[in-house]
C-alpha cells in the first residue's frame, strides 16, 4: 500500500469514530478531520513495512497517536495556552465550539486514543500501551515546559530537552510501534530514540515556520512565537544558525536511516523536509 | 487491612508520584494531595477483598482511578466549566496555579493514571486498561452532556442517562477492577452495573449536597446547580421526591451487595449514606 493510500483508508476510519449526538462529539469530529498531514501515522506505517511487519496491525496506533495529536493541539490553541485562533487553515475548535467544549473535546480525543489502543492486538496490546501512556505524559511535560519557559532565558539544553518531550516523545512512540507491531522488540528502544530525535528536528523547523512563513503558507497562526515571548532554538542560536543545525540533524538521521535499512522513512522524512521550503 | 490503614497506604504512595521539577508537576501534586475521601479507591479494595482477590494488586488500579478523577475535577473546577473556587476545602488547582496550568495539570492526571496502569500485572493489564480507558472516555462524554444540558429542560432517563457516564462509569470501573484483579472475571460484567448503580446515587446526593448544604459542611463550592442553570434530578422530582429516589436505589443496592456477599462494600456504601447527613 503506497503512502496516499494509506491516508486515504486513514481518513475514512477516522471519518467513522465521531457521530453528531453530542455537541462535544461533533467538537472533537471538527478538529480530528481538519486536513491533517496525518505524518504520525505514516511514520508507524513505513517504519512498520520497512520492518516487514503486517500493515493490519498500524491501524489501531495510528489512529489512537492521531487522536491524541489532535486532543492536544485543541488545548494547546485556547485562549489560556497559545491563543491560536488558526489550525490546519481552518478556525481553531474553540473559535467554533467555546472553550468550555474544546476543553471537553482535547479531554475527549485524548481519552478516545486510550479506548482506541486498548482494542489492539493481545500480543501488542501490553507495549502499545507502555510506550504510548509514556510518550503522552512526555508530550505534556514538554507543553508545560513549554509555557513555564515562556518570557524567561533558557540555555539551549533546556530548550532541546522540552522539544524531546513536546513533540519529540510521540515521534518516538510511532517509531517504537512500527517495530512492536512487527515483532522487532529488540529495535524498540533504539527506534524510540530515533524517533524523539526526529520529533526535535521537526519542532525546529515548525520554529522556523512560525518565524518566516506568512499565516496563508503554514496554515496556522504563525509569527506567534515572539509575540507570545516563547522560547525557541532560535533564541539561542539565530535564524541562520538554526537552519544549519536542523540541517545537520536531518542529515544525521538520514544516515541512521539508511543504516538501518529504513527506506521508506528515510524517503518520508525527506518528503517532509521538501515540503518545507524555508 | 482495614480501611484506614489502606488510606494511609494509598495517600503514602499518592505523595511519591509527582516531584516539584516543573511547575505542571507542582499543580498536578496540589490537587492530588488535597484532603479527598478516596473513595473510587476504597471501592476497588472492599470489592476485592469480598471476592478473596489478593490485595496486592488493588495498589495499581487504585492510584489510577484517583489520579483520573482529580484531573477530571481540576478541568471541572475551570472557570470555562464549572467555575468553581473551592475543591476538597481548598482553593482549586486553577485559583492557585493559573487558568494555562489547570488546564495542562488536568491533562497531566488523566495521562499519568493510564502510565500508572501501563504498569499492572500482565495478567490483569488488558481488561484494566479496556475497562479503564471505556469509563473515562464515558465519564467525559457524561460531563460534556452536563455542560450542554445547562439551561435546557431535560426529562428524567436524559438526566439519569447523563449521571450514568458523568459519575457512574469510574465507579462501574472500581467495582469491575475489583472483580478483574480477583480473577473473578465472570462477575466483571455485572459489577460494572452496579457499580454505574452506584454512581448515580452518589451524583443523587451530590446535587442533593448542593441544593441544601453550606460551602462549609460540602468542603466545596455549593448552590453551584442552580446558579449556573445545571440540570438535574431535582428540576423533575424536588427535592423530597429526590431523597426517596435515591433512598430506594440505595436499599436496592444494599440487597444486591448482600446477595453477591460483598459484605465490605455493603459496610463501605453504608458509610458513604451515613456520611451524608441530609
Amino acid at each position: 500500500m503506497n503512502n496516499e493510500e494509506f491516508l486515504g483508508k486513514l481518513n475514512e476510519k477516522l471519518a467513522l469514530i465521531f457521530t453528531d449526538k453530542a455537541k462535544v462529539e461533533s467538537a472533537m469530529k471538527y478538529s480530528l478531520l481538519l486536513p491533517g498531514k496525518r505524518l504520525r501515522p505514516l511514520f508507524i506505517k513505513t517504519v512498520c513495512e520497512d520492518l516487514g511487519g503486517n500493515l493490519e496491525f498500524v491501524w489501531i496506533p495510528a489512529i489512537a497517536v492521531e487522536l491524541f495529536h489532535t486532543g492536544s493541539l485543541v488545548h494547546d490553541d485556547l485562549p489560556q495556552i497559545d491563543d491560536s485562533p488558526l489550525r490546519r487553515g481552518k478556525p481553531s475548535c474553540h473559535i467554533v465550539y467555546g472553550n468550555d467544549f474544546a476543553i471537553l473535546a482535547g479531554d475527549g480525543l485524548m481519552l478516545k486514543a486510550f479506548q482506541t489502543l486498548s482494542q489492539a492486538h493481545e500480543t501488542t496490546k501490553s507495549m502499545l500501551f507502555e510506550s504510548f501512556s509514556k510518550a503522552t505524559f512526555d508530550v505534556l511535560i514538554g507543553e508545560a515546559l513549554d509555557v513555564e519557559y515562556t518570557g524567561t532565558k533558557r540555555t539551549l539544553p533546556e530548550i532541546i530537552g522540552m522539544y524531546e518531550k513536546k513533540t519529540g516523545a510521540l515521534f518516538g512512540f510511532c517509531f517504537a510501534a512500527g517495530a512492536i507491531v512487527s515483532g522487532k522488540y529488540h529495535l524498540v528502544e533504539r527506534l524510540e530514540r530515533i524517533g524523539r530525535v526526529f520529533g526535535i528536528w521537526f519542532q525546529i523547523i515548525d520554529d522556523l515556520k512560525d518565524a518566516l512563513l506568512s499565516e496563508e503558507e503554514a496554515g496556522k497562526t504563525t509569527g506567534r512565537d515572539k509575540a507570545l515571548g516563547k522560547v525557541t532554538v532560535l533564541d539561542c542560536l539565530g535564524i541562520q544558525e538554526t537552519k544549519k543545525f536542523a540541517d545537520n540533524l536531518f542529515e544525521g538521521l538520514q544516515k541512521i536511516f539508511e543504516r538501518l535499512g529504513l527506506n521508506k522513512t528515510k524517503s518520508l522524512a525527506r518528503n517532509v523536509y521538501e515540503m518545507v521550503k524555508l
